[in-house]
């Protein structure tokens, strides 16, 4: 059996899917060689530490009960400074400005030798050569499938499943949120502001919905893949960005009627990085409906491969990250 | 760098597009630290064999010019036997009766420490548990994903890439011929016999095609697929299997009509393994036409993930056969 002592930055729904994720989990692990031990968990309010593996059921009720795990004011960054770990599960929130505490985080992480594994997009998407970098240098592992496409299985698939292939383009749905409004304007026959409010309502589209609907959240995505498949450089604002708060009822019926839909697609490949609404053959495999996320990888060995799956949700978030941690350390 | 001694026994399509891949990827294989040393190829008539390192090129041509790449009779066996070398490829037909010469192979690498990659399902469907147990005796690794679905990738997206889910079932379409076969009934509003004929010109079915419509190459893959996945050990006598032959122009009409196309479907499940045609809804992931190959993979965590990709085709599986020897032979 392996020991493995994580700490868990963020508490938000995918730390908390992270937790409940271990702890369905735990004979699965044992049973692959794993045991992970959680010596802490942060949230913005501060710390739960105990180094001999946190109780955590208690911590998800009391975070759940008081809004906060915290039981003192330690940091995560001071955490992955001071407390010896192997692996920082970095779950804060996205911060596409700056790269946050998120960016400290694994900086720091790397810098003290741990492996990260991460949902966090923001970091990725700004600073991701910085961060290789960093990694390579200390010899720490770096996975982050559940950046990109939640529960929709693509960085590892393309780096490791289909590795005798070089990768010609990738384009897909990248944004669950912006796939259910259009799915929706269509089969209503409905505006984009109605279908939007639908979506809020459901819980789908946030309160400021700006960050899905205008591409961005699609476009940080594009950026991550596009600099672990193709070793490029980008950040989010090399991205020629479209969103589809201008798309009308009246284009998608138009197209409908001459056997198209019209999806959000994020598109890279040599000389083009794009986000933006595109005419998509009914009959395609790109042509998915809801909340699904879609990724065809056009390759020069292997043809086209498509995956399709849950973009978003916090166990299918979580069920990422602990697969890379798997990958990680399993055997 | 790490070299990598190989064998290629059967020299087929699938072995020239071993061959073919090796060629135009030395670069990539470089770059990736990785010296892929040939050291022998076998035929049914005999092999060629260099310690030192076949001259891939001009094996290629002598098989196309001469029908054959032996140079003396040694067989593929007695080199797996008495050659020193790493890996053997198993790239010889498939006897789904007796796992025929395919099936020694694999179990004489093994006695010899060798590592295997194959496309071979024959020995696979057959003796599952021997060849596993065969193999974690001798510490051997045996990689097997061009069995399943050619360029489709689906055993590796499972076993690694989804690695923290548990699989609840796997359903999907497993052959292109049948696949091609019914997408053109249905476009064509043709009979089985008019659209069989039509694959065989086309080189997409074979002179005798019952091993694909009669649905025992679907059966095949299915229980390679639900041993692998479940750790069961059926053979393909155990899956209840119908094929495409009784499927008539009127029933495909009548399923388009009301929103559904009939796809040969193998599905695997619990309490159930087969293969038989049903109806799937028009826009459901599993409805793909032509010769694509299509499964839906249903987990715990992440809901369901679908992959599609081509099936068949001499470079997509040497592709699927490339992409082992890498996970293998990577860091």
């Amino acid at each position: 059996m392996k020991t493995i002592r994580a700490s868990i930055s963020g508490f938000g729904a995918v730390g908390q899917g992270v937790v409940e994720v271990l702890l369905k989990k735990e004979k699965h692990l044992k049973n692959l060689g794993l045991d992970i031990r959680v010596v802490s968990i942060s949230d913005s309010k501060g710390s739960e530490i105990n180094t001999e593996g946190i109780d955590l059921s208690s911590a998800l009720t009391r975070k759940r009960e008081k809004g906060t795990v915290a039981l003192d004011n330690t940091s995560s960054l001071e955490i992955i400074k001071s407390i010896d770990h192997d692996l920082v599960i970095e779950t804060t929130s996205t911060d596409i400005e700056t790269g946050g505490i998120g960016l400290q985080n694994m900086m720091s992480a790397f810098d003290n030798g741990r492996d990260v594994v991460t949902s966090n997009k923001g970091p990725i998407a700004l600073k991701y050569n910085e961060l290789i970098e960093a990694s390579r240098k200390s010899g720490s592992k770096f996975r982050f499938e559940a950046t990109v496409g939640g529960a929709m299985p693509i960085i590892n698939l393309i780096k490791n499943v289909l590795a005798g292939n070089d990768v010609i383009s990738v384009e897909g749905i990248l944004n669950g949120t912006c796939n259910y409004i259009l799915t929706r304007m269509m089969e209503e026959n409905a505006p984009y502001e109605q279908m939007l409010a639908e979506s809020q309502e459901l819980g789908i589209a946030e309160t400021d919905p700006s960050y899905d609907v205008d591409g961005i959240d699609s476009a940080c995505k594009l950026v991550i893949l596009a600099n672990t498949v193709f070793g490029l450089c980008f950040t989010y604002r090399d991205v020629d960005v479209t969103g589809i708060s201008k798309i009308t009822p009246e284009s998608l019926i138009l197209a409908q009627n001459n056997g198209y839909v019209i999806k959000l697609i994020g598109e890279v490949k040599e000389d083009l990085i794009r986000v933006a609404p595109r005419l998509v053959p009914e009959d395609s495999p790109l042509a998915v409906g809801g909340t699904l996320n879609v990724a065809s990888i056009q390759t020069d060995l292997s043809g086209t491969v498509t995956v399709t799956g849950r973009g978003a949700g916090s166990i299918e978030t979580a069920s990422a990250i602990l697969s890379d941690i798997i990958s990680i350390y399993k055997n």
